[in-house]
């Protein structure tokens, strides 16, 4: 039918046409050449939300896959008695959080109108679909929750009970995240940079893709979870000298490695949400337009990345005197971490100084915490809420002019990057960026360890984590490579062949 | 060219136009003006092949990936000297489905005009595109037959000789599938619910993406099977006391699981097939469209999954006493099987309770599978035999009646479900759907396991089973670990040093 | 804005038709109509670079995954002791590749307008984006550029220094794929078949994804490697007889060929960059446009794949006597390897012809390979290198006269097939591709080799590698599944439940 009302009989039209100084005619000739604009028009708008759901839904599925990503970089990051006990972590946090973020996680996030500090509306997803937001937008916001809690779940492994796990998670998902999210993503949020006014130092936070709503707010959390807990038995040796507990398999880490940056790809250039969007003046006036900008992000977000990678490569070897796989691992996450913040307002030379940064940034804060005796099995600490932080300093430095206009809209001369000659404002909001997530975590998810651990609800028992959570709490070790069957088994068989032959 | 043809010049049209009472000018401008129209309605068409396809492609590369889903879920749950076994038979799978599927599975399933029963076009891929379907649609369904004969692999997984399973895989991918997707999917099918005239019950069955055609038909083929093999040896004691034979690798399984559950998102709201069409009575009307009907699937892809995970961890806990992450991952595959059919037309609340009973049902069909001493490795009939029955079930209780209009379009009074108030004509279509497909998959494929078994084709010798199909059948068992030659090289190392420090 | 200047309100229109003889009032008449249809034009181009960039991002982030798929099959089919340094390699094949692309790759490669041989622009991404191109381009051809150096990897795994491969990685990724892909994928190569004038043969080339360009570049390279190392200590008796060194994990030999398998359909149908076109006369005047050759040449890749999968399941199973899971990796793999060059321009029956013929041709070259004691761990040179020359040949045999038209557009009568009646000039400039890419190759890689060999920087110490290059040169083991502690641990926890009992 749609099509049909645009399409155009020109015998229709010529006795429109024709009788020019006719009013009657020229009142139907309008009708009928302005009802097909109107058709078009809204043919475009179809086209549009065919075009950005499609692009959303599917950088939805990409984040999912960080999730499959972390359980398998979790697993081989453990000793091979835990790894049922964070894997399964794993799972129920996606799985939980699904039905929190559902219920309430959010409402509380971008539940708008409402004020600064929380949002209040579509709770249990009424109201669906808005013009502002469709179902895509709520599953893409529900595998940035997910991700949060994944990282918090690393720095506590290997000791933690898993009920404790059950409620830091919910709580995590359904309230403590959602709520920082709403302060800088939401337009009501007090520090979002589309504020209609008001803006945090007339300039607003950006954090495009969550360094800090995401990574800082996880490692935030998972710092003060492994800090109530203590380290692990065996981490430290009587005088406080560090013993590395090797994860059981390398292979599994680099599997999770790749599938994070696999997934990032759905995180930084998907958190544009709207792709079909051109920069020129006018429609069609330029080929440059949000995708290109989208793809500007996912080569930011590369580029940081590998350049975080080859100087952690270089550095452990001259620190550690060999070529560490899993520490080029963790430090191309890190350059992922810090890009994350800035990836879309930021030039491709500015990513490679965000990694180059990002990779040192992870090798101090993992040897202060070796003098610190920090036990954190993933580096998740150091490595979001660490890299996550730098990442929120280097945005601040480092935000292009013309990238931050075309992004965020709003003022064209609003605060850009200090080194780009933007001013200090940027930087200045993004420093209350990081002393309030600090705060806000340390507030809410510090004080829920320190109950959980003074209702002994926190840490397992110390014989069982030497015996290890699989054999005590999950019903067996993961794996079962015993060949002694196979042995008797080929015996049999043997056997059997020796009988037919007799 | 098409975009020349777009252009416009004022100058060519002001002569056009101001000749108003002159015939000749009006032809003309009407031409120039309908031209135009033309040219645009051409371009929409164009662009939504083009946003429709990148989006079925994609999606068939999702479900594409529940292949690798499968393997690894497998895998992780045979044991280890079966596992190069299992692995081989989801290779073979997808290669031997994609020669069958070309030569005449798609032939029998979608090869319009034809009876109600069985496809007769399109062999070998004759006459491809037409304007109702193109190559990505056959990609697309090519993917389904190949899951259904993955899950029929896992109930008889570690008994099977490799030769029935090369014929029941071809049978089942090529004949025993196809029919059935021909008699709901096919418009020209008996049971569709798009059917022109004489729809089963006025209403036909509503199996969106298959609980039934794909999983019920693998799951009751994979009874079938296990039913006439057996258990393996060591499953049940003496006296029928079910023994757990554990698989070798958890990793595994969680990888699997959360593969499938990545792919998941390409095989329910891939199954719209079309992504541009919008809801509203004219283009552009509205922001609510088939764009956010595929958004609302994966939400409630998403909801019923995570309901049934979170279902089965805390009612194993009761029942075993302990927190196992394998079987949250079946319970929420389980889930996912069962909100398969109604994925597309029921509101997220209801896919929770689709994914709360899902659980319910395979603890349960799990604990009579004990009792009736049946031996299934995957628990795949139970899993998706038994949710996804439940699924076809709930769908006819709980689809929508606005959603079903949308999605299926034909009478807008046509039935819906019971308890949503939309009479019994659904459910009772879909309780026919249940009684058909397990009668054609037992006629059909129980009697091939049958006759394979009297052939002494379908169970491999007990020796080889306790030996291993690894060792028996494919030339070694998948993993070598042994470190036995790098201690020695180590040692030679060391005395190399010592060599040269001499 | 945009949507706005299309709106069309009878009103306005209304005067302006009606003085039909009035110049004024015509001109008005015109202008509104035509601004309309301009900013349609526009928005069609806006469109259109959404929707292409969309399908051409997510092309890349598959193409990526293959990074994964190389690290866990190349994993998966080394010895245990060198996992972690095959690894290894694989991501800073990507991290390097990552900036070595970016600084220069890109610009030798895409350069234009330059030279047949080498480009020089956009160096650093400087000038981006242009029309031609934009950054999801580069991130493109980022990926392909990463492939190439991870197929050479496999040839020398498990003997190479870590230094040599930095070395060899950063050159083969800068310099020597960038240069052959000029030639034959830069509109100014000099055997390009999109070249204005001067065609190879009056044909150029037709390598749509790489068959030539990626894998006999990255096969060939990895053939001069493994000549000048030699074979692994072990791997052939003192009589020559060959010693199979199984790798540690098929699991991950299959991990990874699915991996591969989901990738390609970023490899071979993203190629073409562009989705939104229509092949009929004039636009939406046909259903069949680019979105039906994406999808072809998904087809004809998987059909490829998948019947020389099944020839060589049966192939070895007649040779060795057993069903063997990793050959058939192997032998799927080359089957995409063949078809990567035609895929776009033969019909899905050839492309079961090309993946049969590649099956045999894997197996004949690894026969050779026994024969001649050269050891390649990956059989990455006789994959790669023989059936992607394989597959050029294929091209030049059986490319279609429509297809090569549709796709590469240029004078309707070029050639194409010679068993398709298109004569032999295509298929004599094919055969000049595998001399000139054999030659360019062994001339750059094999003298790097060989200089490395010289200067004691190829191959590491036969101590080394027999203690493997994991806990010589990268810390450690990939794997620790000691249970020495759990079972400690199991103690300890007993021994306190006594304690509470008593």
């Amino acid at each position: 039918m749609a099509s049909s009302t645009l399409s155009c009989s020109a015998s229709d039209l010529i006795p429109l046409l024709s009788g020019g100084a006719n009013a009657t005619a020229a009142a139907a000739a309008a009708e009928f050449i302005c009802g097909r604009f109107e058709t078009i028009s809204g043919k475009f708008t179809d086209a549009s939300y065919a075009i950005d759901n499609t692009y959303l839904l599917f950088s939805a599925y990409l984040v999912f896959a960080m999730q499959l990503g972390f359980a398998m970089l979790c697993a081989g990051s453990v000793r091979a008695k835990n790894t049922m006990n964070i894997m399964l972590t794993n799972v129920i946090d996606a799985a939980a959080g699904g039905l929190f973020y559902y219920l309430f996680g959010f409402a509380f996030a971008f539940g708008s109108p409402s004020n600064g500090f929380i949002g209040k509306h579509f709770f249990a997803m009424s109201g669906f679909p808005k013009a502002s937001f469709d179902y895509p937008y709520f599953l893409y916001q529900w595998t940035f929750a997910i991700a949060a809690a994944g990282i918090t779940s690393g720095s506590i492994a290997e000791r933690t009970q898993f009920v404790a796990y059950l409620i830091y998670s919910s709580f995590l998902t359904g309230l403590v995240y959602p709520i920082v999210s709403h302060w800088f993503w939401s337009s009501d949020g007090w520090a979002s940079p589309a504020r209609a006014e008001n803006l945090l130092f007339q300039s607003g936070v950006i954090d495009f893709a969550g360094s800090g709503v995401v990574h800082m707010v996880g490692g935030i959390a998972g710092l003060w979870g492994a800090l109530i807990e203590g380290p692990r038995i065996g981490r430290f040796e009587n005088r406080g000298k560090p013993v590395t507990l090797r994860g059981h398999s390398a292979t599994l880490v680099v599997l999770g490695t790749f599938l994070l940056w696999f997934g990032w790809y759905g995180f930084n250039p998907g958190s544009f949400a709207i792709i079909n969007k051109s920069y020129g003046a006018s429609p069609g006036s330029s080929f440059y337009g949000q995708w290109s900008a989208v793809g500007r992000t996912a080569v930011t977000t590369t580029l940081a990345g590998c350049t975080a990678a080859l100087t952690t490569l270089f550095g452990k070897r001259l620190i550690d005197g060999y070529w560490n796989v899993t520490d080029v691992c963790n430090g191309l996450l890190g350059g992922f971490a810090a890009i994350t913040g800035g990836c879309s307002v930021v030039e491709p030379w500015a990513a490679v100084i965000c990694g180059f940064v990002a990779a040192w940034v992870l090798m101090g804060f993992n040897k202060l915490a070796d003098k610190l005796r920090y036990d954190d099995p993933l580096e998740a600490a150091q490595l979001h809420g660490g890299c996550g932080a730098w990442g929120i300093i280097f945005t601040g430095l480092f935000a292009d002019k013309t990238y931050v206009s075309e992004v965020f809209g709003g003022d064209p001369n609003r605060p850009y990057g200090l080194l780009m000659g933007g001013g200090w404002r940027l930087l200045a909001a993004h420093v209350v960026q990081i002393v309030v997530i600090t705060g806000w975590v340390s507030v809410t998810m510090g004080t829920l360890f320190f109950v959980l651990h003074k209702l002994e609800m926190l840490r397992i028992p110390s014989e069982d984590e030497v015996a290890g959570m699989d054999p005590t709490s999950h019903g067996g070790l993961a794996y079962m490579y015993t060949e002694e069957e196979i042995r008797n088994g080929i015996m049999v068989r043997e056997m059997g062949r020796e009988n037919e032959n007799v």
